[in-house]
Order: C-alpha cells, then sequence, then structure tokens
C-alpha cells in the first residue's frame, strides 16, 4: 500500500506511477527518458537501474531486507551503492584492504601482492606517475559506468589507444626495424585501393559497379588510398615526410612501405584493426590520476557498509536466509542476512564453502578466465621528447606485445610506461613463471629492439600476473556468461563483469549488478 | 676573437666549438644530438635554434645590436624569447592588448572585436569553459612548438579529432539522418574489401597476387573489412551493436550502412580521410584551458620587452638601421633599432609605409589568406551524457560544416561546443557577412539538424570571422610562402606561419621564426 507523503503535492514518482498503471513499464520507461531521468540507449543496465531506482522507493516505508554484498569491486560497489541510496541495510564485505578489486593502480610505496612475492612500487610521488595494474581504459559508449562518473565526480580524460606515431615492430619485419603505425595504416590503404581500382578499371567488377558509378567510385578510392591521377599508390605525406622537409620547404613523403613486407607477414597487417573494434575505437578515457579514482569514490559513499579484510570462508543457507561465515585475521565469526550479492571471482569463489544449487556450483566451476599480466617503469619521457609519440600503444613480438605511453601529463619529466601488456597464452604463462626482477629483465631485453634509449632510461619495473593475485586468481572470463548465474539461486545473487558480454570491463561488472538488483527486486516485490 | 673566461675549465659550447673546427657543422649538431642537447629529426628549425642559442653565446662580451619584433602571436613571441635568452636588446611591439595573435582564447568577460562589432563573452567563470578562436590543436610531431611547451610548463592534453562515436551527417545522406563515423569507416572498409576479394577470387589480379600469396592477402582482407569467411561485409560489431544487445546477451551487429548511399555521395566517402592526414592524425594535443596558455608562457618571459597597444605606421630604413614609426592611442612616436623582425600579417603588412625591397612588397602584396570563422556556444554536455560522445568533430553540410565537442573536462556540467568551423569560401564569406546575432541563428538551424537538443540547450553563442578581426585581416596563407620573405631584406626580417609550409599551424610560426634567427645570425656575425 503505498501512501501520500503528508504536505506533498504529486511528485515525480507518482507521476511515473500513474504513466505505469496507463501503459505499463513501457511507458514508465519512455516517460522517464523524456523527463531527462534516464539516458535512451541500449543498454537494459539503464532501465534496471531506474527500475530499481524507482521501484525501491516505493519499499521505504516497511521493513527492508539486509544484504550482504560480497566483494568490493565495480560490480560490488555499484550494487552496495544503490542498495544504499535506496534505504537498504547493507554490508560490503572484501577480503583486500582497499576498494577495487582488479580496479587496482599503484603508486610510490603501494605493494603488489602475488602468491610468491610482494612488490613495492618505488615511484616517485607525483600525480601522473600511476599503473593502472587492471582496467586501464574506458570506451565512451560504457554509458553506465560513465554515468557513475559524472554522479561521483570522477574527472575523465582521453586515453590514446590509436596513436598513429606509436610503432609496429615485428623482428621479422622491415628488418626488424620498428615503423610508425602511419606508415602501416597508409601503406594498406593505399595498396588495398591500388588494387581494387585496378580490378575495377580492368572491368572485373562491372557486376557491382556500374559504368556510370565507376569515376565516382575511383574518386573515392584515390582519396582512400591517396592514390596517383593514375589510381597508382606511390607514397603519401600521410605516412610521414623526408627528412627535412614541410618546414621552409614544400612536404614530400616518405618512402612507402613495399606490399610484401605489408600484406604477407603472419601478424603485421592485423594489428591496425585493433582499434577499429567497438569497445577500443576512440574515443577512448581514463579517469584522471588512476583508474581507482573510482573505486575510491563508491567507496567514499559506503564507508559505514565496507568491511575491509574480512575473508569469506562459507557461504551457507539458513532456513530462506543466508549465513556467511567468514575470518578477519585470527578472528572467525558468522552473519545471517536476507540476502547476498556475492561478485567473488568464480576462480576464487569454486574454492569457498557454499550451499549454492547444483546448476549454479556446476556453472562456476566452469568459467574459463584469461591469464593477463602487464609490467610497468618509470621513465624520462623520451618518447615524446626524442620520438614525438604522445601517448598510445605501440605493437612487438609475443613475448611483451605492447608497449603503453602514458595518456596523462604530457610534457613532464617523468612518466609511467607500460612495458608490456599480454592477454593470457603461453608468453603470459612464461611471464607469470618469472621473478619479479627477471620480468623487468625481459621486458627491457624485448622493449629495447624498440626503443634503443630503453635500458639507460627505465627503472622501478612493477608487474602483475593477475593469475598469482590473490583474491583475483585470475583476470576476466574468457568462456560466455552462464545464464543460471544472471538469475538468482534462492538468497543468493551473482554480480561480476564475467556475468555479461563485456568481460574485462567495468562496465560489464556494472551491466551484471544492475541485473542482480533487478532480480533482487523481482524477490522482493518491491 | 675568442676569450676563454677566466676560471673556467673547458664548458660545453667550447668542446662544441672544437668539434666544430675539426668536422663542421653537421659534427657540431651530430654531437649536440648525442649530448642531448637537440631534439633529432626533420625540423630544419631545431637546428636553427640550436645553432642561435650557441652562437649567439659567443657574442655575449661583444655589443648586440638591438632587434624590434614586431608583432606577438608565436613567431614573434618565439623569435623575442630566444632574443632575450641570447642578451640582445630587444622590444616587442604589438598592437592589441594581449599576447598571441590569432591564438586567441576567449573565456567569460573577454570581448572579440570586429571591424563591425565587438562581443562580449558571456560564459560562465570555469576553467574548461573557454574558446579557441584561432589554432584549437597541435599535432604531435610539431617538435619545436612542443619544445617550447615543455620549457615553458605548458601542461598539455590529448584533443580529440577522430571520435568513431561522432556524428557524419549530410541532408542528402542516409534519409538525412545522422550516422556514427564508426558506421561510416566500417562500411567503406568491408566495402572496399570485400569487393577486393571478389575480384582476387575471381583471379582478376593473378599478376599482382601469386596463387602462393592469395590465401595470406584474403585472409588479410577478411580482418580489414570485418568480411564473413565467404569474404562477403555483412555487418560488423565495428559499426556499432542492436539495441540491447552486448551486455547481459550477445552483441549484435547493427544494420550495416549501404554500399550506394556511402560511396556514391558527393561528400560523406571523403570525411573520413580528414584524419588520416599528417597534420591531423592522432595523437592531437591541445594545451590545458586554452590554447592561449602558450602565447602568455611566453609573454610572461618577456615582461620587459613586450609592449602592447603600439600600432606601427610606418617601417622605414635609416642608413643601415631600422626606423620604426607609430602610434599609442593619440600619442605618436619612433625608435631607431638595428633589425626588425617583422610578424605583421601580409595583409595587415600590404598597408603599412615601408621601404621594403621591391621584390619583397610585391611577394607581400601576393600573399593569399584564407578566410576561417567560428561560432562557440556554451551548453549542458548532452552530447556526452544523451549521445555518448565524448569529444570529436561531426561533421555536417556545408553551411556549418563542424561540430566540436570539448576534448576537456569529460563529465562536466557545462562545455563549450564549437557550433561551426568554416576553413573560407562561399559559406565563410556567408557567414561572415552575418551580424553575431544572424551567425547564431544560422548555426542553431542547422546544428539542430545534426542535434534535435541544441536550440534548449545551447546559449550565449560567441564567433569570429577573421577576416573582418583588426590586426589580423584573415587566416592562414593559402598561396605558397615566397622565398624572398624567407631571407633578410636589408635590417629587415621576416617570419610567420604564412613563410612556412604550416600555414595555420603554430609550428610553422616558430620555424619561420627559428629562420628569421638564423639569418640574423648570418648577418650579425656573432
Amino acid at each position: 500500500m503505498k501512501k501520500k507523503v503528508p504536505g506533498s503535492t504529486q511528485t515525480r514518482r507518482q507521476f511515473l506511477h500513474r504513466i505505469g498503471e496507463a501503459g505499463g513499464a513501457a511507458a514508465v520507461y519512455q516517460a522517464m527518458i523524456s523527463m531527462g531521468l534516464l539516458v535512451p540507449g541500449d543498454a537494459r543496465a539503464a532501465a534496471n537501474q531506474a527500475r530499481w531506482r524507482e521501484q525501491s522507493r516505493h519499499g521505504l516505508n516497511v521493513s527492508l531486507p539486509t544484504v550482504a554484498v560480497l566483494g568490493a569491486g565495480i560490480a560490488g560497489l555499484s550494487a552496495a551503492y544503490e542498495l544504499k541510496k535506496a534505504g537498504y541495510p547493507c554490508y560490503v564485505i572484501e577480503a583486500r584492504d582497499r576498494p577495487g578489486g582488479r580496479n587496482h593502480t599503484l603508486r610510490g610505496g603501494d605493494v603488489l601482492t602475488e602468491t610468491d612475492s610482494a612488490q613495492q612500487c618505488a615511484f616517485d610521488n607525483d600525480p601522473e606517475l600511476y599503473f593502472n595494474a587492471g582496467p586501464a581504459r574506458i570506451s565512451q559508449h560504457h554509458k553506465n559506468l560513465l554515468a557513475y562518473c559524472r554522479e561521483l565526480n570522477v574527472p575523465l580524460q582521453a586515453f590514446i589507444n590509436d596513436n598513429r606515431g606509436a610503432y609496429v615492430h615485428s623482428r621479422s619485419a622491415f628488418g626488424g626495424q620498428p615503423v610508425r603505425a602511419r606508415e602501416l595504416v597508409t601503406a594498406m590503404r593505399g595498396t588495398i585501393a591500388e588494387l581494387l581500382a585496378k580490378a575495377i578499371n580492368a572491368g572485373a567488377l562491372d557486376t557491382e559497379i556500374s559504368f556510370a558509378e565507376r569515376a565516382q567510385v575511383l574518386s573515392v578510392l584515390r582519396d582512400y588510398g591517396a592514390l596517383s591521377a593514375f589510381h597508382r599508390f606511390e607514397g603519401s605525406t600521410r605516412a610521414g615526410l623526408q627528412a627535412g622537409t614541410g618546414g621552409l620547404t614544400p612536404a614530400q613523403a616518405a618512402n612507402p612501405l613495399a606490399y610484401e613486407d605489408v600484406f604477407l607477414h603472419p601478424d603485421i597487417p592485423y594489428v591496425p584493426s585493433f582499434v577499429e573494434t567497438y569497445n577500443q575505437a576512440a574515443t577512448m578515457m581514463q579517469p584522471v590520476g588512476g583508474m581507482d579514482r573510482i573505486a575510491y569514490a563508491f567507496a567514499e559513499q559506503l564507508q559505514e557498509e565496507l568491511f575491509y579484510g574480512v575473508e569469506i570462508t562459507a557461504i551457507r543457507r539458513s532456513g530462506q536466509r543466508v549465513r556467511l561465515e567468514g575470518r578477519a585475521g585470527a578472528e572467525e565469526g558468522a552473519i545471517e542476512v536476507d540476502y547476498a550479492i556475492i561478485t567473488i571471482p568464480p576462480t576464487v569463489l569454486r574454492s569457498i564453502d557454499n550451499d549454492f544449487s547444483a546448476p549454479v556450483r556446476t556453472a562456476i566451476s566452469q568459467v574459463q578466465v584469461a591469464t593477463p599480466t602487464k609490467i610497468a617503469f618509470q621513465s624520462p619521457r623520451f618518447w615524446e621528447s626524442e620520438e614525438d609519440i604522445y601517448g598510445g600503444i605501440s605493437w612487438t613480438d609475443p613475448e611483451i606485445l605492447q608497449i603503453w605511453y602514458p595518456a596523462g601529463g604530457f610534457g613532464n619529466a617523468q612518466g609511467i610506461l607500460v612495458g608490456s601488456y599480454l592477454f593470457g597464452g603461453s608468453d603470459a604463462q612464461t611471464f607469470a613463471a618469472l621473478s619479479p626482477a627477471q620480468r623487468i629483465e625481459r621486458a627491457l631485453v624485448y622493449g629495447e629492439q624498440v626503443h634503443p634509449q630503453y635500458r639507460s632510461n627505465l627503472s622501478r619495473g612493477l608487474s602483475v600476473a593477475w593469475q598469482k593475485v590473490p583474491y583475483s586468481a585470475g583476470g576476466w572470463a574468457i568462456s560466455n556468461p552462464a545464464p543460471v548465474l544472471q538469475q538468482a539461486d534462492g538468497p543468493f545473487l551473482f554480480a561480476g563483469d564475467h556475468l555479461s558480454y563485456l568481460p574485462g570491463w567495468q562496465e560489464g561488472a556494472v551491466i551484471s549488478s544492475m541485473q542482480a538488483l533487478a532480480n533482487l527486486a523481482d524477490m522482493t516485490g518491491v
């Protein structure tokens, strides 16, 4: 039963409710969009969040169930934030001593713990000297995460995925010399356009392109590939200039890369496609000063609810309710709550005693995860001052694969360079098995094939192999989300990026937690 | 005659000088590179600057000539900064009351003056609410300008030219509906790759691609164009997702744009090439808080040398020297100096009495300039919160051509949106002829075809037509630099981006001023 709040005239909620009575949920959703309450778009998460926020408000005059959120990663934090806003008694229980989970930013003095090592970060104390060991970029269409950044005042800046001045390198291409991405991209466009123009002019595509269209299509191809008037690719200033030209004298195009070198290499021609993908194309972003600004912004709102250093040892049913057993240091204890939203990574969760249903246990046991590794160094920004590279990623041989240049603090004296980022696979396994010192040496050996200045500049290497990080035990899921985990299992609800089709993205974590809240709303009937 | 400085051991300069005696200028340059004094690269400007700095140091124990720098734009400021560092007596004479010339950033309270209007900027007072009326981006390979940003501690951030979420729109394409850049780019890559694969499979390119290479080239094309296993382009998630997919359910590709709509349009297929050009490709940058941070950083170093509000009325020879006549308000006066570095735009300079040689006068009279226009508005950032657009440029019909979204302050409540940027041509002339109020209306009428939210959000429009701005009288040069102006004309030296092959870029201004200093060094024999 809803009661009119004394003294209030019709509220926005009541207005929405009336629309709801007339036209159902779709009408409410549309009305919320027109009232500016909701961002229109493709994300069911936004609808789930709005529904949660709206419906949970109706329940304020009844006794609300108590919810425990297990894990203070982005999934747990966003779920708990919404629970608290809705007035729910809730606890967030986190084994670590910080929020964020895999969202982990390291600065001078921080410690990075793996199962067999602990590294202390030795970076200088400077707002731009940080290492995002976990997620390090946000897509502009990750609207649910970005809405939280707006709501929690987390400043964002551009992150550069696609820098045409960064290098593409392979020991088996271009004589082992790095080339600039702009050289590769220009040569591919030019060669493809030249070949297609040749086929069109030879009449090979007359079925597809009518004679009337031919001149227009050829004109487009000339522009696309920077071809000559005769549809030849003979190089272009897009790829860069010959030394000494383009200032006081006319720009002369650098010599183009050869077709054979580009197209027939097993890796090189595939590199530029990375930044064409939906989640990696510009504009990418990052929080100013480190990804954990998001985690701490949530945690700031949950100071009374968040409990650090508590390791869950059993997740039990107790009648219709949940009994959680755990320990904090040497102390053990248990609490009972009405519901639990469980965001503990499946690789960790499968080792915790539980009363989950058989299908849920099976699903948790079957999640497969990536084993990403990263290493970062502090260094003078020689890539900016000597090589004209401001942000972005160079691609090289699979032993280290990528070199990331900082997207913030351009022009500063020092910067943090990510000396390798491996998504998983055998090279990541090799890297993970090394000691921290050996990883540094490996990153230097392979990195100096791209940047000869490497060894004399890089210092304070700090590495992570996520499979060896306690309470994470791996990176993102590489198996598809199990539908059974997207639903409630009695009083147990699950969240985490592994339950979304955006694994490894914080947006996936938020989408999953909004789904858990929608499931909770279904069960509590608020 | 060089004298050993009393008490000094061998200095770096002396060391370099010895190398110079042994191997000439090239050896000095190489040595400076290895000693880290110089950035290696293609810019003669860097060599000119280094030569100036080195040679001018030799002259410190002789009587130095006095140099007047006319104009405090980036050319004049960088020349004066070097002169001052070298100990030269110099004056910088500027007609305006601010440094920067076309480098002009407007904030709340500033006034934008044209020949027939004066607009007061009504933006709110906030570090991110500014309008770069002139240059607004810096290429990462503009190394001379960027070296000054480093030296003068001007913080930089990424500027987004290529945002795949921004719109491409034309009233004569896609039913007049804006499409996302990612849709267009993906369709072009897909269609081109599909057509080429078809021609290859039909054997039309057997001369170019051997049978042994065919499988590899087809594999590259599949990746390039996101083709199906049968080499068909049937859409790709690169272009975006179908509504409601990709979160809790698998991502489904949006319907692809049709070949006819993309390739046969007279403008649309050419739009994406813009960001492939050498000077516009990522990473682009901007100073944090406004482009004029560069101008003010120089001016800060030239507080005693800079004279604002002085209009030069005549540039005369007086024997071997220079006589400058001018006025400051109602007062008139004249000074004599040994040399003048003249950075006054040619469109203004040609109306000032002068004693230049006949070829120089002709060259100055023949410089043709662009007539760019811009307009900016303050607005809530609906493009971020409602349309997932963070920075970048939407392209639309030629009446307004471009809409720029701010690259700084992501997530803030308010932002400055550039509602039109025209490089010149008839639409720019039409725009320039309008009153400030009419320009606002024109920008709204055409802009709301791209963003229906325009009129209810945008306010405080502020526009510029550079041809009507006093002391600028136009934008950048569209004719080639005249070699005669790259040299000294007696005591007269010239600088300005119009003397470089980077017109309209501040880097061109710096390159030209380093050339003027090199010419000065030649004449003074320091």
